[in-house]
């Protein structure tokens, strides 16, 4: 399904109807990885092209989902949230896709907030039950925060929401936490 | 549609069912100076904030065009390209919705790099009617993009495609060349 596995191409946003999730998830670290591949070091000013890698990292997760049946289907947010360079324990919205979003969340504040704090992925099965839960957006209904941590340090977060209650299992978890690991050695934040 | 105007919120990228055009970029463009009023100087590293106000903009783009009939409906793509500053005349994928795409793009390189060396909008009906055209996703039918400029030299370019042929007209344009302005005017890049 890539024409060229050296080029990026939406082709690698495709996937096959009746998928797995085991094998969209598969095709999204692949995707990524061949991605990323070389990008570290092509050129010294990073922040430009980890954006770009988070950009695409975010399409594959978003058509990730929506070719899987319900709750995966009902995803209405993907992205990222990158550390705040200037501001201490801020987070700082990052290339996504869904509707518009916070531009900064406080560590602590809300899912997001707490999963950087903690340097631990928080998985949220119906956020009207977390305290101090960031209602952004009043269709998501649980979320799913992985913290991107490099030298021991949280560097930035994945971010996924679903309209529905229960989005999310230990399978998701395990995919973004390998996605995770995956960003964390294909940029420098 | 809007609980407050100071508080940037999901509702910002519903878009009433029947809107006109007009009526739907203007509510891009209300909400553009919204998200961006005061972001501008609010944190001395810039590039991380640019990337928070794209990503925003490219949310708002979509879903106003997914709330008009066709062929603005069939917009696949919406985002932006914003000038890699290590590697001259070239561009680098920035915040975008719509499945993965090229990373980095040169300078006269079909229509975003033509509208980039000449810091003019280049609007296609067909574009396989366009000498050099980067099929990127050949779903792609027709583009419209529009460069951003600052003290006279462009530093990002607006890049819209649709899945049909003729999606875009003269107003699209003008909305978004309003929009890039208003851009210009926010960011520093």
């Amino acid at each position: 399904w890539l024409r060229e596995t050296s080029k990026v191409h939406a082709d690698a946003s495709n996937f096959a109807s009746g998928v797995s999730k085991r094998e969209a998830y598969e095709q999204v670290l692949e995707q990524a990885r061949a991605l990323f591949v070389g990008q570290r070091n092509w050129v010294p000013e990073l922040t430009q092209l980890d954006g770009s890698n988070l950009a695409n990292a975010a399409s594959l997760l978003w058509h990730c989902y929506h070719s899987l049946p319900n709750p995966s289907s009902a995803v209405n947010w993907a992205g990222f949230y990158v550390l705040d360079r200037t501001q201490q324990n801020q987070l700082i919205l990052g290339p996504f896709m869904g509707k518009v979003a916070c531009q900064t969340i406080a560590f602590g504040r809300g899912v997001c907030g707490k999963a950087a704090e903690e340097g631990k992925t928080v998985r949220v099965q119906d956020v009207d039950s977390f305290p101090g839960h960031i209602a952004c957006d009043g269709d998501s209904q649980s979320e799913v925060v992985v913290p991107i941590v490099q030298n021991g340090k949280v560097m930035a977060i994945i971010d996924i929401d679903c309209a529905m209650k229960d989005g999310f299992d230990q399978e998701d978890q395990n995919a973004l936490e390998e996605l995770a690991a995956l960003l964390s050695e294909a940029c420098d934040f």
